[in-house]
């Protein structure tokens, strides 16, 4: 049978790992596949660089537009990120008929429908499972295994950075700084890890996720979004206190109408799963009108774990499923929008800490404005503190509050805020944190 | 565009789920599958029996085989289980051209090579993912998800029957025939419960499982299994002082060129996911050469769970996707058969309870034998008895003495067991069970 001819656009970590598995186990590919999988092209940076796999120089080119037209080529799988040139790559490679399989989430969440509309006129395919959470088959289970069911709630973890960040600075008891510079060490985060601690990546992953069970666009600019880079050890410790595990909580959850989206670190009670998913993994906990809730967790990104769901994409190109299921995804707003609630009207528990001095009346001061705007205080914590004699403190140390709250809206919350922040007693910053039940 | 014409075999518990998503979701179907999906005829047992769903008695017959011959129908769904006459309705359809959609385990793993042979010589699929876990899609990713990989170990929690009663005794202490009546009256349990407790049902679907991850073909006579039926409330109760909980684990396990597979009463380390899966819901664990460890959990019966699973299967064909992954599933003992390792041979560490008379040298007699075997001891659990005048004791009290092994080859453990049978000063039946490190 014709062999499928593949043009690999990008040979660093993930490049190298699916070469690995496309060279190494060539029989059980074409097993797999119905038909031999030949990478016929290799796109590089730079030619002259050694690398940690042999690729013999004849498949090297280092133009990767050369690729996207090689009328020998079935399959450009895009491996080199961002949103260019991989933009101008991708697109070209659709319009020369070429089916695409990218784990590129940036760009399918920025310019989704542009790619998506050009690979329909095309009649060619994108396939992305790669794109989100690498080891968890999320993008299959969305738009095929679930595919009877009305999914009502997303709740994922879906950057492992952040995750083995937190689980380090919990279980080393370590600040935060020395946290990342830990994982960085050990290649579990970049030289700049800006776009997976503040939340970007993941909010970018959920938006995908959303665009799939929801068949609405939605942008990451259209929800809160906050990372764990302004988090405290001290917070982690509190939740454990409390009975809870703080994760980067990518959520969207459907009810009246309304899709409720956001990326924050979240209290989660321990007994559940994903509170329990700790390192580098990645879990997707998804609930659906029929199956009820369902969970996967496997490891959210890494070289093989990738690797395997770009070559499972591969599979299904050589198959003529990957072509089907395309077609058949929500990615066309056929569909009515369902419009993003309002952060206001966000309806949950929450985590407060303040650092407060130690005297009278301070705590009175805080509940009775939270009072005022009808938050009411599901249990308070304040450890004992060092005596001072009121007589010669000159000024009085600050100790730690926290405040569990009963469920509120976030509009109460915010309008209570903006008072706690004039109260002179309470030192700044104060954190805030929502509670998933 | 031309509808799916379905016939449906069974309007019992699942059936009548399956005719609930496919009539008041009609919409949602014919979106997903790109066409309407009708259903033009089911057979029932009993015509005129009262039902919990309304049917058109125009649809209902009593003749399943008219609906396996009926030249209207391209789908037929095979509820009704078992053997007979499940095997002759779903050969009748294949060979009348239609494509299977089944919930048959049983069938399945029994006779497996017949169906999917004459599915083949039909040119029609069969698609079973409601066959094993109905709420998890592991028929999913076995046959596509995990493509790229060489599965290399199965650890799954298959009956959910099972596991909901080891969950209660535990929590409420409660004895294995308590629980079982308690499961009873909550539906959770058949009034034969025989099939789920003793591991018949978990071992017929890790030999689907097996089959699609290792290409072999293996039925439950082949394996070790043990159910649940035997299991005492004290040894759930040291298990969990010992930091483990007991599941009942269905295993495949590839290594050395040899297969490994049983299902028992298994002690697995607390904080591992698989050991955190409570009451009714399912785990199966996947760890493929590439993507590593994963794991999927969901509830594994119950009507809506298991319809999705039926409904999910039936968008597949509608959008011929079923037929192409039926096509390159590994059904069909292309690859070598895989030879299962001798139960002897298999290498793990063991939990060991005795009910012993209090008096001395007991411990040693015990110790001696294992030792002889060379069967090391990891730790040893001997709780205070009450104090016994060895004077006046004309019989001695029973206490029991629990024991955990290194590892060491179920053949050694064998010998020593027929030696400590032997022992006067040992109570029958004392316990031995695998733990799953």
């Amino acid at each position: 049978m014709q062999p499928l001819r593949v043009g690999l656009i990008g040979l660093g970590t993930v490049g190298s790992g699916v070469m690995r598995l496309l060279t190494e186990h060539a029989d059980r590919m074409s097993h797999r596949a119905g038909r031999p999988v030949e990478v016929v092209r290799v796109a590089v940076r730079d030619l002259s660089r050694r690398r940690s796999i042999d690729v013999p120089s004849t498949l090297l080119t280092d133009d990767p537009l050369s690729i996207a037209t090689d009328s020998r080529i079935d399959v450009v799988i895009e491996l080199i990120g961002g949103l260019r040139p991989a933009r101008e790559i991708i697109l070209t490679a659709l319009e020369s008929g070429k089916h695409v399989v990218t784990a590129n989430k940036a760009l399918l969440c920025e310019e989704g429908p542009v790619i998506f509309q050009a690979a329909r006129r095309a009649q060619r395919c994108v396939a992305f499972e790669a794109a989100v959470a690498g080891g968890i088959p999320v993008i299959h289970v969305l738009g095929q295994a679930m595919a009877g069911n009305q999914i009502t709630v997303i709740e994922a973890i879906l950057n492992g950075t952040s995750n083995f960040i937190l689980t380090e600075m919990l279980q080393r008891g370590e600040s935060y700084a020395d946290a990342v510079r830990n994982a960085q060490s050990l290649g579990l985060a970049e030289a700049d890890p800006t776009l997976d601690v503040d939340g970007t990546d993941a909010s970018q992953k959920l938006c995908l996720l959303a665009q799939l069970a929801f068949g609405t666009r939605v942008t990451p600019n259209q929800f809160s979004r906050q990372g764990i880079d302004t988090l405290d050890l001290t917070d982690l410790q509190y939740a454990r206190e409390l009975g809870y595990a703080v994760k980067l909580l990518a959520t969207a959850r459907l009810g009246d109408g309304q899709l409720e989206m956001h990326t924050q670190p979240t209290l989660i009670r321990r007994s559940r799963p994903i509170a329990q998913v700790d390192g580098a993994f990645n879990m997707v906990a998804l609930t659906g009108d029929a199956v009820g809730p369902t969970w996967y967790s496997g490891q959210g990104a890494g070289q093989m774990p990738t690797a395997s769901a770009v070559v499972s994409d591969l599979i299904d190109v050589a198959i003529g499923r990957a072509q089907l299921t395309f077609e058949h995804l929500d990615l066309w707003e056929q569909r009515p929008k369902i419009p993003i609630r309002p952060a206001e009207d966000s309806y949950r528990r929450y985590y407060l800490r303040f650092p407060v001095e130690d005297r009278p009346h301070v705590i009175a001061d805080i509940t009775d404005i939270l009072g005022r705007h009808s938050i009411s205080l599901a249990s308070v914590i304040q450890h004992e503190a060092p005596e001072v004699e009121e007589a010669q403190a000159d000024h009085f140390p600050l100790v730690p509050l926290v405040i569990m709250t009963h469920r509120t809206r976030e509009g109460h919350l915010r309008a209570a805020a903006a008072e706690l922040n004039q109260l002179p007693t309470v030192g700044k910053p104060w954190i805030c944190m929502p509670v998933s039940d």
